[in-house]
């Protein structure tokens, strides 16, 4: 049996004397190195450039980040503005928002720096618990035999804890089911190819990769029985945002009458977000697009100068979603209303809202 | 306004001593090299490799190759051996058959070394005028500011001529509509990023370069009002098969009532399959999923022994096709039959077939 929380901690980590350590993601599956974050300008650009990603492990680097300041003396009008710069450091994804919002508080209100690092540090365990309960949640909706198509990273990499999508696989798997994972690379920054198999390979669980574009293949030989993805933003009305590439493998479930869930933390959830056309699609780089980048260097394939378009996001609108996967149980398109899901959080996830 | 066959002759091209060359496009777009194919095993080589491309392109520049060896003083023996090895060198494409059918014939019948050049040289230049047919047909349902998707390459580099698909862009082109292009970069081997990019640079039409898994957001967004797309082997009942990724696109076009094109010779039917379940799919190396190799060297970025699947094409039913566009006319679902077809086709190729 895989202990669920083997991963938890390792990927970010806080030692005893606050100092703030990410494994760089970007060297991934190639290098396993880690990268020492010493201020709060480090850490956002650590997120900008994704050395450390997923929503929810953003929003608790942030955290620890800012808490880490804090400590190290910084005053409140310094405090307020990196929380501020921090929450800008990328548009799509709510967890950092969210996580934000909390530290900004505990400074408002006058906490002490051990106190707000303290808050940090619940945001980073709550992720813990809240991944467990999602991979609970979800292995029950998995069975026995299952092929699963996966995106982009999901897992110990892109949250606290054992991860939102991938930790339900992970859960399936402890609970002895037999499972195979299709990993699709995941074009531009290939998460997928990078990320996902160097998880799934540690953890011993099979998968075989593909190219995004073979997802439609797969699923017309059948050779697929469920889709479960992550996401970075969830309306209120079930829309959701996501890594690109999301919006179309849930049209081609739909059309090949495959189940797709969407798996995330409550702290995804954007109650004051009506829909998904409401929420912000970060654009980056033709750069992203017109080759790679990573361990191995920089290397462009496209013919030079090819005018290029990155959206790092895509919306799934609500109406293509079989179950919504949240730590606060699982939802359908029926039940799947924001004053239902906020009726079933956790008494106190809901004070804090 | 652009000549059309401006580009035609010029990716593959026999001397007047029968020198045969190509243009190496596993190197393009950063470097633009000729390659002399010696022999039918050099030809091979290529074909495999890639380093020629395009089902058209493969069939005609197969039999250039085979006509080049009856000219060098290849026996009866020989000639049949190297027809039925240019014949199985790739699986999918029926082009190639047709035509190695077409040398076959002609060296069973007697035919002096010279006369099976000419067969050669008259399937090139008749994928020439095929292409034109192609274009002119197509062209008729491009509108003026249409943004057309396109998938891998169908260009010059396809083709002895101006293209199927990207012909028929080329000649709305041609013809004063403005065109802007979204190309997908057709991962795994990159065609759409490295080849179809470098043509429409050259040509002047504006283009755009994506992932494959943003056609699905572009389409959601309304940014796309056509796809059209080539083909490797079109089925009696219509259904086809081309590059891998070309099927999720006709769902998505589907799902989002955008008209799905595909454009090809009548060199492209399969009379004798019945359907797109027949077609064998060529699966290649998992080594072009977990990475990339090209002009810039070899990278991997897959975690190291991911096993992976890459089948290199998928099959499209007919009933998501809007038009088939071929050289004797466009087709619809309700009169797409092979025999209706065969009727239109020009009587000289219906006696050849």
């Amino acid at each position: 049996m895989i202990n669920l929380n083997a991963l938890a901690l390792r990927f970010v980590h806080m030692s005893k004397d606050a100092e703030l350590w990410i494994l760089d993601q970007t060297l991934l599956p190639l290098k396993e190195e880690w990268l020492l974050l010493r201020t709060v300008s480090e850490a956002i650009d650590a997120i900008k450039a994704l050395k450390v990603r997923g929503a929810p492990l953003i929003g608790v680097t942030a955290a620890l980040s800012l808490g880490q300041s804090a400590i190290k003396g910084a005053s409140y009008a310094q405090l307020i503005d990196e929380a501020r710069a921090l929450h800008a450091a990328r548009p799509t994804a709510v967890n950092l928002m969210m996580c934000m919002d909390r530290m900004m508080a505990g400074i408002a209100s006058g906490k002490n720096p051990d106190e707000l690092l303290g808050i940090a540090v619940h945001l980073f365990n709550e992720d813990v618990s809240l991944c467990t309960r999602i991979a609970e949640n979800g292995a029950e909706l998995i069975s026995d035999g299952d092929h699963i198509l996966t995106h982009c990273n999901t897992g110990g990499l892109a949250t606290a804890g054992s991860g939102t999508a991938l930790g339900v696989i992970r859960q399936a798997s402890a609970q002895g089911k037999t499972i195979h994972v299709y990993v699709d690379e995941t074009r531009p920054l290939l998460q997928g190819a990078r990320l996902t198999t160097w998880e799934l390979k540690k953890l011993g669980i099979p998968y075989t990769l593909i190219t995004d574009n073979m997802a439609a293949h797969l699923m017309r030989l059948k050779k697929v029985q469920k889709i479960i993805v992550g996401c970075d933003r969830i309306a209120a009305n079930g829309d959701f945002a996501n890594k690109i590439g999301t919006y179309g493998l849930a049209v081609l479930a739909h059309h090949h009458r495959i189940p797709f869930y969407v798996a995330g933390p409550y702290t995804t959830m954007d109650w004051a977000c009506f829909d998904g056309d409401r929420i912000p699609i970060e654009q980056r780089s033709a750069s992203e697009v017109s080759g790679v980048e990573g361990v191995f260097g920089r290397v462009e394939w496209a013919t030079p100068d090819s005018p290029a378009y990155n959206p790092a996001f895509d919306v799934t609108p609500a109406k293509l979603v079989s179950r919504w996967i949240l730590d606060c149980g699982v939802f359908t398109g029926n039940d799947f209303q924001a004053d239902r899901v906020r009726q079933l959080m956790p008494q106190q996830s809901r004070l804090q809202i």
